[in-house]
């Protein structure tokens, strides 16, 4: 099955000087050779990896699709370690689709999503680790979000994983060779020899898990929605936020046509705003399907950026926005002594501070009791930087991202690690009641195993079939 | 100028597997080498051609981009007879951008739309005719329009032209040798021996110009506008276009959201079929757009369908928009002795055949005298056949697309075509008037020279600039 031949167009979808697509298996020289046609006739292989001129044509019509270069990649020195075709014509879709039916044509198949990648990592190229870090890398929405996956992708992430699993096996071999082979006469080993060694482990796994919730931010970012009833300018806090934003990133894929959704990078992680229709009771359906649509983005939002209209009078909309921004589980962000709560944070925001001020402070304290309010006006460029710093402040907690920072940023990555962790911890209290060294064995093998799925030594096929599958066609 | 070192984004924006980077000019190794780390530390420069492993750093901070492949290309073998290097990296639009603004900090500098084209043309690769036709290649929508674009691209139209000029160049020599030198004896040509040998000329032209309003039917395509009152079944009939064909194009860039355009394939001619809100007077000023965009895209149309309700009695939003439709210069094609009508056509749908007819074919007579109406049905399937083969008849009028037909499909080679042709004909006027060589000789000169326009000889730097720009960047 991983031995057939597969083929994808490469390059993004849409209008390009050029566009790549890929063959990969151990016909693919095979198969692409009898579509191309070199100027001077040769019929013999090019070099390995050199890109060749011609044309790619029918083999059966003659008909010329498109000028090309090609390259022919030996095993194993190739992405997928198999064959490798590479074909390099005009970045029009009509023609790449041509070119790619021609191949199809000659018997090799379409590739799956993720499929090149899936080869690379079945071939021992890649870890799974570092296949998923390929699809972080090109999804990347800020540079320190492709920081993160480029020290994945390059195994920084699987040799922290590869210690951990190392320190816990070195523990398992002595307890299983003490039980397998008594005949021996190798001394069981005791609790306080065993226990540093799985505390060694222990801390590469706590150390991992530390920064998983700020790994996870930089590649998945912060959904922030902008609330408020109509007319508070919402829609010019999230222009304001945009313009003061050095890098602007790409507008993300998916987005409807209906919200407005925009990107921007917050010291490094994608800031994902939207925008949302006023927040009114309207008979109007037209204007309902906007209130809905802004309900749905405010409960599903990390963030709740709530605007108010600090040149008018408190209003009854404000009132009963604040109150379902409260009934969905938003609130203030209070670093009491208990530490912060678990509340989904709500900023409050008091825009147009550069009119005549008519909200009273007193109605809002009704509101939002222990409330401090940001005030800004797009207008004057007031308070907007505060804005920012607060956000920062709170989605980040004051944590800072070093450059040579390995964090995991995957949840499935997380899980992993907690499953470890608590095997270990298992472990740990298997050792204090003496139990038998069995038992203890057992826990380790479940951590053992659980760290080898981050890595893809214990993936079932369900997982890898789950994972790859996410990927984009023709990586 | 054109010696500086140039480098774009060369693949489609969005994101994709691969994406490829492109630097072209005299320092175009000497920029990239410093960023191109291989693993084994090689340092000197790879085989032309070769596409070798490696990452792409920051030369100041070390930090690692990208992995990569690149290729080393030495001039003269290379798109645009310059040194050229091709980066491929990980197809994200962050990374693209980060390994592109490594490149221009080195140095380089951003490239123009199409300047990579241009270095090609000026540096003898292409002529004006090739490059151009790279574009339509790239924007092809139909199998007919690629391959005109391929047969325009490898240099048959420049083929014609060129023999077309030559015939020219002869006459002018034989004039111009009488002319320059008298004392040689050279005997002055008689005009019966000179019209034979423009008449060739002209007979090359004229092939071309006759088939050029059809070549650009196939690059242009043909806006076809769906009008009507509302709730006659527009969008049905735009959805039933869209399924009966076999090959639905790619959609069009730069549709707008609130036009519903589609792009559909009519017989190798792409049919940009728009959907239109329906016409009718309305004080509901979102209405009132709606409507606008309506009028504004039947005022840009080719052709029109317009389409009535046959269910129900003909309403006066019927007679208004029929009405519109005519004085927008739309209508019937009549083909009587004199030749079709120089009318953009209108072709007249009586929809919802399926349900029992309550339209009078009398009021129907009346605003539409000599009119055919198609009876369709988008329920029951009923006459959408008939409607395409009728707008296929408008369209081609009966004309087919030999695959090895040479069609001039461009607006600018047309024009320079028509006016070749008419300095032929003032140079053969000039013959039968027995006026003096000299007068022959400029016209055959202004005709050699407007040829020159469309193979780039005689080309103006304006007209060179205006052209590239239009192309994308990176190609």
């Amino acid at each position: 099955m991983h031995n057939d031949t597969i083929a994808a167009i490469a390059t993004p979808p849409g209008v390009g000087g050029v566009g790549v697509i890929r063959v990969s298996g151990s016909e693919a020289f095979e198969l692409v050779l009898p579509l191309f046609k070199r100027p001077a006739g040769q019929s013999e292989l090019p070099p390995s990896h050199k890109l060749t001129f011609g044309h790619i044509i029918d083999p059966h019509t003659q008909e010329v699709l498109d000028e090309v270069l090609v390259a022919f990649m030996y095993a194993p020195h190739t992405y997928t370690r198999e064959h490798v075709v590479e074909i390099q014509g005009h970045g029009g879709p009509l023609i790449l689709r041509r070119i790619l039916h021609a191949v199809l044509a000659q018997g090799a198949r379409m590739a799956n999503p993720g499929e090149f990648t899936m080869r690379a990592f079945l071939n021992g190229r890649l870890d799974l680790a570092q296949a998923e870090a390929v699809m972080d890398l090109i999804g990347s929405e800020t540079e320190a979000g492709q920081r993160l996956a480029l020290q994945q992708l390059r195994g920084r992430l699987s040799d922290q994983i590869q210690q951990a699993r190392h320190a816990i096996l070195g523990v398992i071999a002595r307890i299983e060779a003490s039980i397998d082979f008594p005949e021996d006469d190798i001394p069981t080993p005791q609790p306080e020899e065993l226990g540093p060694l799985i505390s060694k482990a222990q801390k590469l796994v706590a150390a991992l898990l530390a920064g998983s919730d700020q790994g996870r931010l930089y590649r998945q970012g912060v959904r922030t929605a902008i609330i408020g009833r109509p007319n508070v300018g919402k829609s010019s806090i999230l222009n304001a936020f945009l313009r003061t934003e050095r890098a602007i990133v790409t507008p993300i894929a998916g987005t409807t046509r209906d919200t407005v959704e925009e990107a921007a990078n917050l010291r490094g992680v994608p800031l994902h705003l939207i925008d949302t229709a006023g927040i009114t009771p309207t008979d109007d359906p037209v204007e309902q399907i906007g209130v809905q649509r802004s309900r749905a983005a405010a409960e599903t939002a990390d963030v709740i950026l709530l605007v108010f209209d600090g040149s008018e009078p408190l209003a009854e909309q404000d009132r009963l926005v604040s109150a379902e921004v409260q009934a969905m589980g938003f609130g203030l962000q209070t670093n009491n002594k208990e530490g912060a709560t678990s509340k989904r944070p709500v900023l409050l925001v008091l825009n147009k501070a550069d009119r005549e001020q008519k909200i009273e402070a007193s109605e809002l304290k009704k509101l939002w009791p222990d409330g401090e309010f940001i005030s800004t006006s797009t207008f004057s460029d007031t308070g907007l930087q505060l804005l920012e710093d607060t956000l920062a402040d709170i989605v980040l907690a004051g944590r800072m991202l070093h450059s040579e920072s390995v964090l995991v940023t995957s949840a499935r990555h997380q899980e992993a690690l907690r499953r470890t962790n608590e095997q270990l911890q298992a472990s740990f209290r298997s050792l204090e009641q003496h139990l038998p060294l069995d038992f203890v064995s057992i826990d380790l093998r479940a951590a053992y195993d659980a760290l080898g799925e981050v890595t893809g030594e214990t993936a079932s096929e369900d997982l890898l079939d789950k994972i790859f599958s996410e990927f984009c066609i023709g990586k």
